[in-house]
């Protein structure tokens, strides 16, 4: 397929080079040149603008940071919008909030052209190795079409229904219990600490028992090794994150007391000026709050 | 080894069983004494008394539901600390408190005996399958003499270091860890139905990608058919535990705002009459608390 | 002085005749034009938008419900924006979010006007009796000249600063502090009557000894009496407030657990139904969630 | 009337004071006896043991840190429990759990002696000048009969009903609400702060307007001055009584998020070597968790 890429980050670059890879053809924009030219050398075309980008392609695919950046390349002058051919599809993958997929929704169908929502769980390691979970929703005619590009980046497709802001709901819910993970880590390691125990010890319990799951492995390898530099995930974007949480959470008018934990605890992490390290840093003001003085540093 | 082993409830009687197919001598005592009686077929000897059993062991083991009922086996009169050998070992498979593992400690030190807290991770399909996570924490000589039984009982041993208490610390951080699953399901079920994503769906695909643990499985299952009936762990002891964690947490003046939200949570339940539902009902107050309905019954 | 008035409410109503009253010359807008008619027979012009008040005005005030209600006829065609002469005040009174408020001061300053956030503590009554106290903030000779009318609304007028929105970082805490003393009211007596202790009886206990100001008085005897209708203030706009506070403490990075439980309960309240009962009836939540049930009415 | 006073610290000392000033004859105990001297000055008794002075009083008052410390005195050997005469009163001013009020209630009622509970509202300057508020309960006859004790010692008598355990309850309900006005205020300064708005004009502006009570007064002059030291009310007594509110709580199932709140915030206070510190310190960890630095003493 002819395909509009978006969008280079951590994330973009390796999803791109797997549509390549894939045999698809790929058109490429980021707002850095220069990480974009390295993505020619696998054969990726690169163009100067996203619509450019957009107007040759059956399928315009954005990973891009927050809403703002998506609305920036969509409805900005020149953006994918105006550029999109009428059914020709815009798939996001980035994680966006519900209302802002419910605005691009409309939009596109105002313009004759299809939207899916399709963000991916994963980090960047699972980004390079196509083995990223994607959750897919819109028009079941326009996800059946955009499978084979699925299937080039990640490992499974799970398609929630025809409303493309649905599946974003789903990885907000996921994004949130992630959250959880590192925050109920964070308190669970404080108190053995404080008992005396040693943290790598009490995460290797937990990760070879009850919680064998990556997402335990690899958040708790990183709280006990107090180890929350360079970022996988910065806070100030986790707490981006919560805030889709809530935010989708007050639309529909549930309460979620562990997501105001989570709030108030990467809120106190901005003001403390850890915005750029790992969101699993927030188990350091945990401990913090514990009374721990934070590990020396070799 | 010959083992007294007091406590055949939903776990004792499957780890008694494991311990008499490992070829362990087995002297049991439950205050039922129709439970032990089952025992009896499978070769384990029956007293009138737990102290009698305690009497002639080399091992006193105890699996009971609480504080306040290990207490009454061991500290009351012709109990296990009476009757125990000097040079034996008890041996608590149970969750009890930081502060009441001390105790028996020193109770134990005392008289010449030795204590370990040997508390376990797992539910009673696992006990019944020596699939249980132990974690061991007592005087090193003591511990050793007890690995064929824990290898009798469990698919791993993890101790934790000398001090008994420990062991219990890692249980009560581990068992809030899974309440945490438990209430984070709880709300992220509740904002995927609130718009209009089925349960069932949003944890399939939780627990088919980024949370493939056992636990995300089974009480997702729980939370998405709304099937708090029968408990596999009953909201009071669910309760029992928070609170077991929030005192460990008291004692080390640790901040646990997680727990504090289960605790309340489980308060609620109390409060409802839900003490007798799986703990995974929390769940359930979560969707009330956003307006949604129980499901109706067929 | 020639006052535009703008929004007869609840609020803005008794406030536009006290203007009256002191003498001021008061043309009035109204969306509901009924309402103007009334107050024209106290002496006031009416108009047939904010935008004729406003060019007539030395001082615009507004008196509306939300930011999106001041955005319609501040920044709207035809609005006071446009209307208001150079040199001419426009005066808030409205609970409007701090990013709005700085938004208001930049968008007058460009056109040579002044901005004053004046919002005001006192409900209704409060109001018809001038007995509003005013919390002022703008450049210095505006908010001077505006004193006369803040002489003839309200008891008392504090002065925060230059910088317009500090006002409204008062309003919203403020607001944020009467919503902590409605939680807290609902929480214990929740727990008195769970201990067989008359609401009623606690209140009064309470408000005639250690919280004798009225805003535990009145709330006090709402909360005993479980009479949340008709609402004073009702749920749906003290969720606003609250969500005002919450965004002001994003904004300068202040995690705030208590503004976070309030958000949570008000939420459970919209969820279930109360938008429009007093927003006291967050301490139905509380009682609820103890098991207690809600008072039959006569 | 014969009283017995056993407890002579920051509150009982004045307490005393003034039933010797009110013409009743005292008998008073205190571990540390030479603050037990300076009384006698005025006309006191002084007795070498608890219940020493019980054993000639019509009623025995008991004014000390705890329960455990009420414990001591009244259960231990040669204790108020044996030396008070049948039909004698002990009057039980502590703030004590609910719990512990009704072991007493059962303990002296098996002696055929009356127990009241009656703690008291009010600091040691409102002790001093008889301007406590007494609140009491128990048997009808025993309260009447103390009446002119509770005249001598406070400015207002609430009594709750015949169960003594209830006046415990209003009280450690009392002390939460107080707990509660640290917080907001805690929570509230520091939003104004991070918004340029000085403490001390933001706490002028409410206790001037809408929270004119003393409790915010004196709490919002010491979270203003940062001024923590000397402790009127040290924050290890503070996490005591939330604890007492949390237990009550507890005991009759009502979930109280904002306490659960209060005691993690006290906890980390006890964690970062805040224990002597008055409570109102809390505040200052609402300020450091928005990453506001403590103000420099001069």
């Amino acid at each position: 397929m002819k395909v509009a890429f978006i969008g280079l980050g951590n994330m973009g670059e390796p999803i791109a080079r797997n549509l390549l890879a894939a045999g698809h053809e790929v058109i490429a924009y980021n707002r850095t040149r220069s990480r974009a030219e390295e993505l020619s050398k696998g054969g990726a075309r690169i163009t100067a603008s996203a619509g450019e980008a957009a107007a040759q392609a059956e399928v315009a695919m954005t990973m891009l940071a927050d809403d703002s950046a998506v609305e920036q390349v969509v409805f900005g002058s020149g953006g994918v919008l105006d550029a999109l051919s009428p059914g020709a599809v815009h798939l996001s993958l980035s994680t966006i909030s519900v209302d802002f997929a419910e605005r691009l929704t409309a939009a596109h169908a105002q313009r004759g052209q299809q939207y899916i929502s399709a963000p991916v769980f994963g980090r960047p390691g699972a980004a390079a190795e196509s083995k990223l979970f994607v959750v897919a929703a819109g028009a079941k005619s326009a996800v059946e079409r955009c499978q084979p590009l699925f299937d080039a980046i990640g490992q499974r497709t799970f398609v929630v229904g025809e409303q493309p802001s649905a599946a974003n709901v789903v990885k907000v819910a996921g994004n949130f219990m992630v959250a959880c993970v590192i925050e109920g880590l964070g308190e669970a390691v404080a108190l053995a600490r404080k008992h005396g125990i040693q943290a790598s010890a009490f995460v290797e319990m937990m990760t070879e028992s009850i919680f064998p799951a990556p997402v335990y492995k690899i958040y708790g390898q990183h709280i006990a090794d107090e180890n929350f530099e360079p970022a996988g995930f910065r806070l100030a974007l986790g707490l981006k994150d919560v805030r889709l949480a809530l935010a989708a959470a007050e639309k529909a008018a549930v309460p979620m007391p562990f997501a105001s934990v989570l709030r108030d605890r990467a809120l106190s992490g901005m003001a403390r000026g850890m915005a750029d390290l790992d969101w699993s840093s927030m188990a350091r003001l945990a401990a913090e709050a514990a009374g721990l003085e934070p590990r020396k540093k070799k």
